[in-house]
C-alpha cells in the first residue's frame, strides 16, 4: 500500500515517482484523502529536486483525469488552441482566433480572467455589451460546428487536482517551479479538448517568467510534454519588457482588436499577430504565407469571423462598431520631459497602474471598470520629442491618484540616445 | 505584517528568519493561526536551507513559550537533568538518577513513554507495581525538596508547539532535520526547568543518528543552543550498535537496573553509569572521583536512594526485592552456531524483536506485555564457543512467532576470529 510520507521522501531524496504512485497521489489528493500539509512538503521538494519529463508528463495525465474532460471529436478537422502564460495589455486571443477561424481551422478556446498586473480575455470580451462567456459544453461545440469558432470561460470541472494544488502553491512559497507549471497549463489545455497547441511564453518584467533561461526551460518543458502525451505542440517566447501593442485595459484592448481586424493599427502588432496566425494554421493542418494572412486583416475576413462570433454569443456588435472606445470620466496625459529614443516602458509598472486605475484584479473578488485603462503613444524604439505626449491614463474612480501613478510609470520609462528595437518573437520551440 | 508566504519563500531562498519572524510564526502556529500546510512548507525548505544557530536557538526559545515552563526556583542547588536521543536496552536514567541525587544533586526528571524499537523510562517504571509516573508539579517539586529525586511523565502543557510540529514532521518526510530535532529535544529541557543538561546521543543502528557524523553535527547543535540560551550543557555520544547492557524489555530492565544499584550487573555498564554520573555531578556543581561514585553502587547508598523513589511513587519495592524479574509463560534460548568472538549484535533488530514480542508499542496505543523482551548472554568483545547459550526470548502471547524472530535476530549476529572493542562513550561534546 502506497504512503504519501514515502512518496514525500522519495521525491526529497532526488528519487523519481512511477507512474503509479503519480497517479495514486493525484488522485487520492483531489478525493481529499491526501492532506494539503503532505501536498505542500511534496511541492516544496519538487521546489529543490525538479522532476523528470516521464514524471512531468505523468502528473499532467493524472491531473487531466482529476476532473472533466472536453470532447471535440464531434467537430471535424484538426482543432487548435492557443494559451499566453500572461501579459500586459495582451489582446492575441482576441484578434488571432477569429483571423485563424477565417481560415476555415476550427478554435473552440477556453479562457481565463486576469489577475494581478495580467489582464484576462474573458474580462475584455465581457466589455462588449451582452457577450455570453458562460455556456454549456453543448452550446460550445454547436457553435464551433455551426461558424467554427467560440471563446468561453474554462469550467469549474476541469482539472479539479489543479485548483486545489495552484491555491496550495499560492501560499506556500512553490509557484515558481517550472515542472508544476507547465504542468498546471497543459493539464487545462489537454483537458480542454484540442488536437494541436501554441504557446506564448512570455518573459520580462511584465511576465510571469523574469528571463529568457527560465523562459526556454519552460516552453521546453511544455513542447515536450504536450508532444509525449500526443498533442502537437509550439512554443514562441515572446517579449513582455513593455506592454503589447498601445493599449491596457479591457475595453481599449477590444478597440485595439477591432483596428487590427479592420487592417489598421500598430503595424508591429498585425505582423506579430499573423506570425502567431501562420503557426497555429500549420498546426492545424493549413499553410498560408504571411500575405495571404494579413489580407483576411485587411479584406473583411477575420473581421467578419469576429462579429458572428460576438453575435453568436449574444453581443451588441452594432454597438461595438459605432462607439469602440468609451469616454471615461477622468484622463490624464503624460508628456516627455525630454527627446531620444524610448529605450525602456516597464510592463509590469504599467500592469498595475492599469489595475489601479480599475481595468484589473488585485484579488479575484474585484469589481472591474471596463472601460479604465492605459493607453501607449510611444513604444520601444520610437523616437520621443520633448513635450510629446508619452502615454494616457483613463479612468471613471475620482479617488484615484493619477498624479501618483503618472510619476511611478514616468519612474519606469527610458529615453535615451540610443535606438534599440524589440522583436516581438524572441524564439520558437519545437 | 508578516505573512507566512513570505516567511516561507524567505527560507527557501536561503535566508534565516529573523527573532522577530520566528517567534511571529511560532506564536500564530500554536494558536491556529498558520495552517499546517504552510509549516510543513517551511520544514521542507528547512530540509534543504537548514538554519542558523541564531535562528535555532531563535525557535527553541519560541517553542519554549508556547507552553507551560516547569518553575524548579523554590529547590535549592543546581538542578540537573539528563536526555537520551534514544536506545535499544536503555536503563540510564533509573540507575543514574537515584545515584546522582544519593550525592545530594536534586533530580527534578520529566521522562517520556517508548514508540518503536526504542524503549521509554516511564514505561520501565511502571512494571513496578504501584508506581505512578503522574503527578502533581506540587507534587513533584515537594518530593524533590523531600527526597532530592522525582522521574514523572512530561506534562501535556509542556511545549505545545513541539507535539504540533512533531506531528506534522512525521507525515511529511520533515523529521531527520538536525536543527528541528535540536529545537525540539531542547525545548523541552529548557521548559522542564533544569539548569544543567547532560544529552546521551547515541549513534548506530539502534539510534536515530545512524552514523557518527550526523551524531557529532546534533550534539554540538544542542549543546551550543543550550549555552546560548543560559543552561550549562554537555553532551556524550555513545554508541548504539548493541543493545545496552544485556536486558531488553521493561521488567527485565529493572532488574538490570536494580541489580547494577546492588552493585553486580554487568561491569561495563557499572562503569559507564559511572562516567555520566561524574559528568552529571560535574554539572551540578559536585566534583567526585570514578571510586566515590561506584562506591555508592556497592555501599547501597544509590539503592537507597531508589528505594525512596519507588516507595514515594507509590510503587511496591518489596515486591520489586523479592521478585525483581517475572517469569513468562515461554521461553526461547537461542544458541550460538560457532565459535569465536561476537562482532556485532544488532540493536535495531534487537529492539524490533522485543517490540514484537510485547515489549514495546508499533503504535502509541499498543498495549505493552512488560515482562516480555530479550536476555543478552553475550555482547560484542565476547568469545562465543558453539553451542552456548547467545540470547533468550522471554514473551507469554502464544502467537509470537520466537522461532521465525530468532532466525532473524540470528542473521543480525556476527562472529569471527577478530576480537574488537567497543566504548559505550565515543565522544565527549562541550
Amino acid at each position: 500500500m502506497l504512503r504519501m510520507v514515502d512518496l514525500i521522501q522519495k521525491k526529497r531524496d532526488g528519487q523519481a515517482l512511477t507512474k503509479r504512485e503519480t497517479t495514486w497521489m493525484i488522485d487520492h489528493y483531489t478525493q481529499g484523502e491526501i492532506p494539503d500539509y503532505q501536498m505542500a512538503a511534496w511541492a516544496m521538494a519538487v521546489y529543490f529536486q525538479g522532476m523528470t519529463m516521464a514524471e512531468t508528463a505523468d502528473l499532467t495525465m493524472a491531473m487531466v483525469a482529476s476532473g472533466q474532460q472536453i470532447d471535440l471529436s464531434s467537430i471535424s478537422g484538426i482543432k487548435v488552441d492557443k494559451h499566453s502564460t500572461g501579459g500586459v495589455g495582451d489582446k492575441v486571443t482576441i484578434i488571432l482566433a477569429p483571423l485563424v477561424a477565417s481560415f476555415g481551422v476550427p478554435v473552440a478556446k477556453m479562457s481565463g480572467r486576469g489577475l494581478g498586473h495580467t489582464g484576462g480575455t474573458l474580462d475584455k470580451l465581457e466589455s462588449i455589451q451582452g457577450f455570453q462567456v458562460e455556456q454549456t459544453q453543448q452550446n460550445f461545440v454547436d457553435q464551433v460546428k455551426d461558424i467554427g469558432i467560440s471563446v468561453i470561460g474554462q469550467s469549474d470541472e476541469l482539472v479539479k487536482a489543479d485548483k486545489l494544488l495552484y491555491a496550495l502553491r499560492d501560499v506556500t512559497a512553490t509557484v515558481d517551479i517550472i515542472p508544476l507549471i507547465a504542468s498546471s497549463i497543459m493539464s487545462k489545455k489537454i483537458a480542454a479538448g484540442s488536437d494541436a497547441i501554441l504557446l506564448d511564453v512570455t518573459v520580462g518584467s511584465g511576465a510571469f517568467m523574469k528571463n529568457l533561461e527560465d523562459a526556454r526551460v519552460l516552453a521546453q518543458t511544455m513542447v515536450d510534454l504536450g508532444n509525449a502525451v500526443g498533442r502537437q505542440t509550439v512554443a514562441v517566447i515572446t517579449d513582455m519588457r513593455q506592454p503589447l501593442g498601445t493599449t491596457i485595459g479591457n475595453r481599449l484592448e477590444i478597440a485595439e482588436s477591432l483596428a487590427i481586424l479592420e487592417g489598421a493599427g500598430s503595424p508591429q502588432l498585425r505582423q506579430f499577430i499573423a506570425e502567431l496566425a501562420q503557426m497555429l494554421l500549420q498546426l492545424g493542418g493549413v499553410s498560408k504565407s504571411l500575405d495571404e494572412i494579413l489580407a483576411h486583416l485587411s479584406n473583411g475576413a477575420a473581421l467578419e469571423k469576429f462579429k458572428q462570433l460576438v453575435v453568436a454569443q449574444g453581443g451588441d456588435v452594432t454597438e461595438l462598431l459605432t462607439t469602440p472606445e468609451h469616454q471615461t470620466a477622468f484622463s490624464k496625459v503624460v508628456l516627455s520631459q525630454q527627446s531620444g529614443y524610448l529605450t525602456a516602458f516597464d510592463a509590469l509598472t504599467a500592469g498595475h497602474l492599469a489595475m489601479r486605475a480599475g481595468a484589473g484584479r488585485a484579488t479575484k473578488s474585484d469589481v472591474l471598470d471596463l472601460d479604465a485603462g492605459l493607453r501607449l503613444f510611444k513604444k520601444i524604439g520610437d523616437q520621443v520629442v520633448k513635450g510629446e505626449p508619452l502615454f494616457e491614463i483613463v479612468y471613471n474612480h475620482a479617488d484615484f491618484d493619477a498624479d501618483q501613478a503618472a510619476a511611478q510609470m514616468l519612474a519606469a520609462v527610458s529615453i535615451s540616445e540610443e535606438k534599440i528595437k524589440l522583436k516581438e518573437i524572441v524564439e520558437i520551440i519545437k
